[in-house]
């Protein structure tokens, strides 16, 4: 019935309605499933842009992302915003605070600002990330940004969902840059470097270009979802190899932006059509959303396992008869877990 | 055969194949689970000690953990450190390259120093992190520090499978201490203010200790294992609830260290030892061993039955002959996940 209730809303776009069913798939509860499932079939097929804002602590994705929400509702888009607050329990508190602050100024009903903690979700944040963002688009958002502070690989991973990635970086990330862990600067489709007005601008523009320019004569580019790149070195003959991404071809540019006051936003909003038209010309929109799809749904699968054998009692009982076995050292938890396993593949446990 | 190589190798205490079995079971490779079969029966039952130290990037806890070393040394006791790398991608390089050189300089043979990267590792990388703990376990270690950078939520939990843990902070940390997220304050076994020569470092030793005090007036010290503390106010009658952990009763010291020169390490140890005494004394080890061991069968359940799920065929064909219709809007992820689990379950996918 509650359920009925939050689905009706859903339909009405009721924005109460979305907070519920919001709350409902963060947290898991009886019914999730169902809401996304209907959700699902409601899916625009085209129309709704997704787009990944990530980079270091402090490079002003915050700020950025406010000044897109207004361009964007200046050309009277509806705008979702997803924020994944940082993994790291040693900042969170402050970041929050800023993500607050934003929500209670968005008085727009054209625009929807949503946080999502990082705590609780463990494992499975980029799934419920995703699924927010499903109901944000099945309740009719024309943009929806998923901001990450990107301090772990799940928010990495979470950026790259998007059809879009915009890694964020300001000038002191210049001497950083030779240092950043494989497989970040490779993600993005285009490079913003914000506070651009400050010394080290120019040097990390060339830094970076530098690096596009060696990433355009090698197979570097190529940059599977969840894998890490090859640790082969890079070889200019590699270009024509078959692991070139669908992505080459389009060259991402190198946007400067002073975004509080709101210089060069919308150079990174024209950057934003002109990659977007790029994927749909090439088609290769629908590839990527089948990809994504797939994923999702063993994704889903994964967690409707786990949750079934954490609850299946037969196998929670099994566990606790052998667990003075393991205690004692006369069985390990491998070996219990493969006779669990066992009972699982022959059907036992049903 | 070269798996046979490994156990004899193991059960000759051969540091080369120590490192061997650490990067069978670090990346799954084939055999991995039987290595570790073989290890837990060798677990020793007391003797070896697990000492988890965290804190924010940069409160000095390689140093810290460079001056533990050499005190252990100087106690004859042999020494094993598996220190987990910050998930950071954006600052990861740096504090790698510190990591290297601190294993270069062991050469120490009772010395044993092993950095696990959380890249490619994701979901199970707390379970790996523990299982390279029993190798260095089995392999006769009497201290085994487990170092995490603390940026995230994996490594806490990681800290926290250790008996004893060490939240590292700095007077810098003064400022943010209200601001730290829930539970990370919670999980210390024994405070330490290292760079303590540094101004703020009384300010921040008043701010744990009315902090401590607080929290010995209520609930707030049970902290379930991955689980958010209960978001209710505290109440000074909860103490009587049946909340209260085991740990109830130990007073976590706070003490303050200046690592680089070696202050206060001596302290730290003490109270290291004097934790350990109380655990031992209140019959808490058992306990936390029995839970970590009952955990850690659950984890490998899991992983196994995901292998198992992602590698059975029939599981996968399923997936990808109803992709068209999940991409065409016309069955969802969680329709196409509840029937490949009801395959499962019923034994069909054997």
């Amino acid at each position: 019935m509650r359920l009925e209730a939050i689905l009706e809303g859903l339909e009405r776009r009721e924005p109460a309605a979305l907070a519920r069913a919001i709350s409902l798939v963060e947290n898991q509860r009886d019914g999730f499933e169902r809401v996304l499932s209907h959700v699902h079939a409601r899916l625009r097929r085209g129309g709704t842009r997704r787009i990944g804002i990530t980079g270091p602590p402090g490079a002003g994705k915050s700020t950025l992302t406010e000044r897109l929400i207004q361009q964007f509702r200046s050309q009277e888009l509806r705008v979702g915003v997803v924020a994944v607050d940082p993994t790291s329990p040693f900042t969170g508190g402050a970041l929050l605070g800023d993500r607050i602050r934003m929500e209670a100024a968005s008085l727009d009903p054209n625009v929807f600002i949503r946080s999502m903690a990082t705590r609780g979700a463990r494992g499975g944040l980029a799934t419920t990330t995703e699924e927010v963002t499903d109901l944000l688009e099945a309740f009719g958002f024309d943009r929806i940004l998923l901001e990450t502070v990107g301090v772990g690989q799940t928010e990495l991973d979470i950026a790259r969902t998007a059809e879009t990635t915009v890694l964020v970086l300001v000038p002191e990330s210049g001497d950083g840059i030779q240092t950043l862990k494989a497989g970040v600067m490779e993600i993005a489709d285009i490079y913003v470097i914000n506070k651009s007005d400050r010394p080290g601008a120019d040097k990390l523009r060339q830094e970076i270009e530098v690096m596009l320019g060696i990433r355009q004569g090698n197979a570097f580019r190529h940059v599977a979802p969840h894998h890490a790149p090859s640790p082969r070195a890079p070889r200019p003959t590699d270009r024509t190899a078959s692991t070139v991404r669908p992505g080459e071809g389009w060259e991402p540019p190198v946007i400067a932006t002073v975004a509080s006051r709101g210089e060069g936003v919308a150079e990174l909003v024209q950057a934003l059509d002109r990659h977007y038209v790029y994927l749909e010309a090439g088609g290769l929109l629908a590839g990527r959303r089948r990809r994504r799809l797939a994923q999702r749904t063993r994704a889903v699968l994964e967690r409707a396992v786990q949750h079934w054998i954490s609850e299946a009692t037969r196998a929670e009982e099994l566990l606790q008869r052998r667990l003075d076995d393991v205690t004692d050292g006369r069985r390990s938890p491998y070996d219990v877990a493969a006779e669990i396993l066992d009972q699982v593949k022959t059907g036992a446990l049903r």
